[in-house]
């Protein structure tokens, strides 16, 4: 059966950030695939996946890449599905703001949607929040998922209410 | 009939901006509702929105505001459905940084889909972009806008080519 | 009975940062509660701990966050009491111009008292001048402070001056 | 009878922006006064100003400043009283970082609370909120004051929603 | 006979800019052809242009582009002629920063030869200096065109010593 | 008899800015010389001018440039006379800071005394204040300078202490 | 034999980025020459060598510094040799920010064709492609490193689709 | 016997940078006083500083201070001495840049002279410069310096090319 998600990097050196989309992925039930495409490097199989991602059953396409990072932008170009950006603080970019800068500012017809710096986490949620418009267990699975980081921080504070901060310092 | 996109603004002064998704959701055939929802002066207002947009039938929301813009995370915050932001290079803003980053660099797990400064276009397309997961003929449409885009560009080129670039100076 | 100073954070890991807002406080004998709040996880007890702050007694609230930094704003449009807000230089920063630009830049009407990127000292001093405005004590107390900073110096000067700056180069 | 509320400024070029927090005082019944003190030019005028301020009974000092706004630090530095820093995008300087930086960055011990670049409407609640942590009638008028903001922007909602946004957008 | 030089634009707005490359050609006799390639309306149509560069006897690509400029990293995948990135203040750019970091920060393996901002007529005279590595009346030409350059400051500088500043300033 | 001050920028049309600097030396009774060198149309009349400058009787260089400027950086290469350095925010430039950071960043050993964007007029005062150093007239000239400075800021608090700043909004 | 490219650098601790330059030459078989020239300190060797390059044979001059960075452009204002400045993070430098600008921001009428910060290969592959318009060998040199490019994109791509990104994140 | 140049800074903890002005004034045989004044715990220290600094026969202060770095345009305004500006990146300092514009961006009428982040060297070589304005043997020794700075480049330049850069990577 075909994947819903599919995730794309410039690099390998991209892995260790873009698996965090994946991982996001799994914990909410949303099926993916993950491949290296250099927009630089392999322009023509850049093009062969963007462009034959409908057919193969995915939804949404999440890229990431850094310093001058064309991935996302020429994806776009390259299908009608909507794609994901995530700008990756790589060792060729300058404290991000090149990654962050030619992922956002696409043309007008164009759009990628942009999430934070090293965001790829984020990028999974989003992606998956794309499938729950249609896919109501996935809706609820996000909603399982907020109620949880809701959980997280009512007992982190609780926990600093009753200790103290002082004892909080040293957790 | 429930509408599929909510748009919503911080202020009155941001609709000639904002108009451009509706504009674009229209002619791609994506219905919409339009409003003003303050994050800063009316925060009441904008959980109730976010928080029945899903049972209003609303699949995506797209939220506009400038300076410190705490709308579009506001309302990711309080709804899991998929939130586009639109970072406005407002009166009150630093050559559009303040709006970019206040949307853009949302803590992990809760993701916002930013667009370019002031692309409220591109916010449109990339809402239908997304009801176009499930729906067909709005993914038709936007294969059909893309190849609009391609037409005009071969158009000026063929333009430019024929008449010399000297003459497409003047037009 | 009631405190004077409300501290809140976005998250657990800012503790480090913001535990300074409360030394200073107590070093200046205003005393304060503190607790995690968080505007994107917690948006309802954010609310409701803003709602409730003047009547709980609280004078001024401090409120951290890091990245697209919504607390202190939002905190700042749910209360009239004075509200300051510290940019924290958290892990999803770009070099602290998120957080400081989305708690600075606020729209007309609801303004947040910024202090410096991880100046939370400054921030329970800053409370600290605020209470002083009506209590004397608090003032005076300040004004001690401030000598003492002073003295700091004078005895720092005196010392490179008696010994010269390559013995000062080895303390 | 004494003043609550100082306002000063580097330039009477300032006074345009200037003038918004003295508005906003007197929207909110808080007493004022204003003059034009220069950190650079009259360094001695700004001593005895800042050092005098408490006994003359002022409660609360804003200080505006564009460039290398060394006013509402030094200003400060001199007087225990809670400063509020207006950082003015003056002709000298670039784009207001200058202007923000200088007066945001403050070292610890010394607290500057800073407003949004020209924020001085925003630094005249901040001091009338300063001043309603113990008056209860400058609370209620800031209370009044939010409730004000809150109407507008619920009628201006309501005309879009009437009207739709085309015709909105020719108001 | 085919062109020496290709001067390509990302849309026709860009032609102001861009026809100073043009003009600087001319001005130095070197060959060129231009027109307008979309990297993201045209993909294909890029992919084509610069794939049969060398073959059509091009020597050097010029490619400019504004906001997420992806034309000149783009076309510089796809051939290994020298490629010439012109990054232009377009409506849709944030200060330039947007177009010249996605042009200039290409990742090891793929140069692109980035230019001022707008630097379109440095782009020609930079390209003429690439024919001129192997076509002396090329490198004659540039060496005339840097004499002029220097009799023009000369001949403004004699000016000024002679009349006085004052003069120059009603010049 | 020799100047004391030579003032260079890199183009004539940097002439209104650079006036400045003439304008303040006039005021102050220093003697100067201006004239137009540029670093990279007339690298030799540069290296001329630096290199004979001390031997001319000059005692201070200030010189102005614009975008990446590097004028002031290289005469002060190539002369141990204290070299002053304006920022200036050419048509070339970005917001000013290409100006400013190509000028101010000199490696070790090859100081440049920076002022502010545009600050020609600054450039005039500092070169005196050099010129002061070891002239007592020209220090008096200065003092008389600071003192009217006073003054004017004194006649305008004044002003707006008696009319009240409405009428001085109006001025 | 003469050598074709010319590499220079501003101090020698700029070595370990700038024979990244010289590693991509060896491997695409162009024959360079490297030393240390420093527009700063050794002004005169500075002219010497641009004012000798193209009678030695240089075809392209490559020329990397940082902070402040005047080789590249004041070597480019000494000859019509295509000039290929190399942007440092040297210690002295902000974040490359000065390196960049004060490389890439040449006036009109005086090109540097401008890399990535620390990019030296890039500027090497540049210097290759420059001396492959008029040399087939080293063109398809060029080809051949653009195939190994793709080569090593599409066997990582094939490893982690084979073993999985978990396995990938292990490597 | 009085000193020459006064070499001022904010803390101790700016020790570390600004002795190497110090150095560089023993290197060049002008005499100096160092000590610690903060603009911000010891404002009448600095008053006083700065006031009485002409007739001690102090010619030149040299001032160091990061973030909102108050201290050299504070001392400028109280003396017509030359004062040269160094800007730390010290810990609260976000990347140098609050420190370097609230130390350039002085208003029209108060200089500082401003050199390079954490460029205290080129401080104590600029003062020195200007004590050579009036006393030749200063001027001799930074003739001298300068040869120096020349020659090491010189014998790095010949070290590479007679052993090669392979070699040089190595020392």
């Amino acid at each position: 059966m075909s994947k819903q998600v599919g995730i794309i990097m410039g690099s390998k050196s991209d892995l260790p950030i873009m698996s965090e989309a994946a991982k996001a992925l799994e914990e909410l039930g949303v099926s993916y695939e993950l491949t290296v495409v250099s927009a630089h490097r392999t322009p023509h199989r850049m093009i062969e996946y963007a462009e034959t991602a409908r057919q193969r059953g995915i939804k949404v396409i999440i890229a990431g890449a850094g310093g001058a990072a064309h991935l996302p932008g020429m994806v776009a170009s390259l299908t009608s599905l909507p794609v994901i950006g995530v700008p990756i603080l790589s060792s060729n970019s300058i404290d991000g703001w090149d990654s962050i800068l030619s992922i956002l500012q696409m043309p007008g017809g164009i759009p990628v949607a942009t999430v934070a710096l090293n965001g790829a986490k984020n990028a999974g949620i989003l992606a998956a929040s794309i499938i729950g418009t249609f896919d109501p267990k996935v809706a609820e699975q996000l909603d399982n998922y907020k109620k949880d980081l809701k959980q997280k921080v009512e007992d982190s504070a609780r926990d600093i209410e009753l200790k103290g901060w002082k004892e909080g310092l040293d957790d």
